[in-house]
């Protein structure tokens, strides 16, 4: 997708052949900085303090940060280890494991001076199929704007909500959510988005209004209460979110909020789907409410990060936004139930959000494999 | 209530006897700022400014701004004059029509000669009455309080969620929302209040969480999207928000958001209160929906302000927070549907909300009058 114009993904291998490029995505949308990791230790600092976020892009750094150990060592112990260090940077994120697991799989059977090469190679296909997956789910979410603009009237805009950032910035390219409105976008449907400014972190005024407008699609910034009144008011035709994890049941277990927003869906009856890679989903998970949750620092809560309005050098300031002594609780996901949930867009189609229809898209990956 | 151990109201006659003190909650909760009110102009600056807010604060304000204003000049000429121009800096606020022709149909029979002590007797009515009315919904309120702990084990916590700040600050003391959990605390039932930040304006990191720490009542703030998850997983016991304006089928209009909160309460059982004085309900309106809903600045969602976290002298900046370029709306209330309320705590008792229930309040209403 475009910056500037100029067409990027969010990890790629740097031109040395072995480092890896990130964007740094704590500084947008005030500033553009690119990230090389050169060490384990960076891949995993990148992941924890969030320079990269988003299930599929932490799966993908995961498995370049391992490429970046095996640089070292291509030892069994120091694979392990490096696996180890890496899955706990983020306890949520089942793409974390699950990349993990994809790479070890693969570069465990193999003769030791074989797996570097074979690791590299592995990360790159695990970028490749997100691009595809990705492209999928947007050729399948399209669908479902489509039926709603056959509803409406010819050039009517389609208006659609969406909580943090589920958008390129999250994975490798087109985004999960974000996907069927890149797709509707390019093939001449009008959209609007409806950009959750997604407290604490921001994710949505900050990386998915940042992407919609170097996107070109027509995009508002709303505070996090205020999608409930917009449904009630008829003026949202349909969600789309992402998810960190998604249950065997249909649970979905996404950004904190998102329960919120379908719950208010529901009550308007309005659409609310939710866009994922199948490697989102927790087979393991009968229950979304099993899933844990990650409690991140209070300071992401009582403080805030942003550009001097009066700056001209755009300088980068925090301030204390709260009564000072006051403390924060910050649970950084929630699970919105399944029956609240109309439907899951992942790259094999629309499945709905039950144990049956989940247990036969399981039957087809099964299948496939 | 107390402020660094010190009992204030939001509103006090200075000790000259005649000018008028207010505290600067622009500043609060990083400054506390105590502004000296000696003309027509600074009562009508601190309500336009919003120095003062919450509409039992701002109708206390504009009757006190009356007094100064007769203070100059006694004859019904200036006293329409000011009239008109307080009415005027907040167009849409009904508490201050109401307070300055409560204080007119007082002072316009009387001799001229007697006006200006009247105007700062009837000044004082108004604010006592305020305090008393706030009063009684504590007690009412501290009711329900002591229900849900009589289901509990001994001296466990009862856990409150509140929305904005409709706390003491925004009347002249206890608040609405907050007055049954003074009233608790004070009762030695052990309260723990989740508070809503409350985009855009934080009135609940800033304002409610200031007051409550102020008063030791244990808190902790949470950003709006948390509330859904903390109720899903028990840590919510009640739910007591205030209103702006509730229409006379129980309809409650609220500060953008509440109506999310009513839903999660709802979906997970828990009771969902509104504390309001009875003048805060609108019998000209029997749907909620009717309630004209103000769309404020952008900028508010835009930008945030706040203490420098590295400045040592706390001066306050402003930053700008999301993507430049990308457009916000900003609707300040939504309307939570009666049959999502539990019940409303006013002066007279706790009312159900509903169209017979809130008759039956008007009648007894009209019986005392």
């Amino acid at each position: 997708m475009r910056i500037n114009g100029i067409e990027k993904q969010t990890i790629w291998l740097n031109e040395d052949g072995w480092s890896v490029d990130i964007i740094d995505q704590t500084v947008l949308p005030h500033k553009f900085v690119v990230v090389n990791l050169k060490t384990l230790d960076d891949a995993a600092y990148a992941i924890k303090a969030m320079l990269v976020r988003g299930a599929p892009l932490i799966g993908a750094t995961a498995a370049y940060g391992l490429c970046l150990a095996l640089k070292n060592d291509v030892s069994d112990d120091a694979m392990s280890k490096a696996c180890d260090y890496l899955n706990e940077q983020r306890p949520t994120a089942v793409n974390l494991r699950w990349a993990l697991s994809v790479m070890t799989n693969h570069l465990s059977p193999l003769p030791k001076e074989a797996r570097l090469e074979a690791a590299y190679k592995k990360a790159a296909e695990i970028v490749a199929d997100d691009i595809e997956t990705c492209r999928l789910i947007g050729v399948h979410g399209l669908e479902l704007i489509k039926d709603i603009a056959a509803k409406k009237s010819p050039g009517e805009t389609i208006n659609i909500l969406t909580h943090c950032n589920a958008g390129w910035l999250a994975t490798t390219q087109w985004g999960t959510a974000t996907s069927p409105i890149y797709h509707a976008a390019k093939a001449g449907i009008p959209v609007h988005v409806w950009v959750d400014e997604t407290r604490p972190r921001n994710q949505g005024a900050s990386l998915t209004a940042y992407e919609l407008g170097h996107e070109e699609i027509p995009h508002t910034i709303i505070v996090d209460n205020a999608g409930g009144h917009l449904m009630q008011h008829g003026k949202v035709d349909l969600c789309i979110v992402g998810t960190d994890r998604t249950a065997a049941n249909g649970d979905v277990c996404n950004k904190i909020g998102t329960y919120l927003k379908a719950l208010a869906a529901h009550d308007n009856n309005i659409p609310f789907y939710v866009a994922l890679p199948s490697t989102t989903i927790d087979w393991t998970l009968n229950n979304g409410f099993d899933i844990p949750i990650e409690e991140r620092g209070q300071e992401e809560v009582l403080q805030m990060t942003g550009r001097l309005s009066s700056s001209e050098k755009g300088e980068m300031v925090t301030i204390d936004i709260a009564a000072s002594g006051s403390p924060a609780a910050n649970p950084a996901f929630d699970v919105t139930p399944a029956k609240y949930v109309s439907g899951l867009i992942t790259e094999k189609g629309v499945v709905e959000a039950n144990s049956s229809a989940l247990a036969e898209l399981k039957t087809e990956l099964k299948n496939v494999a």
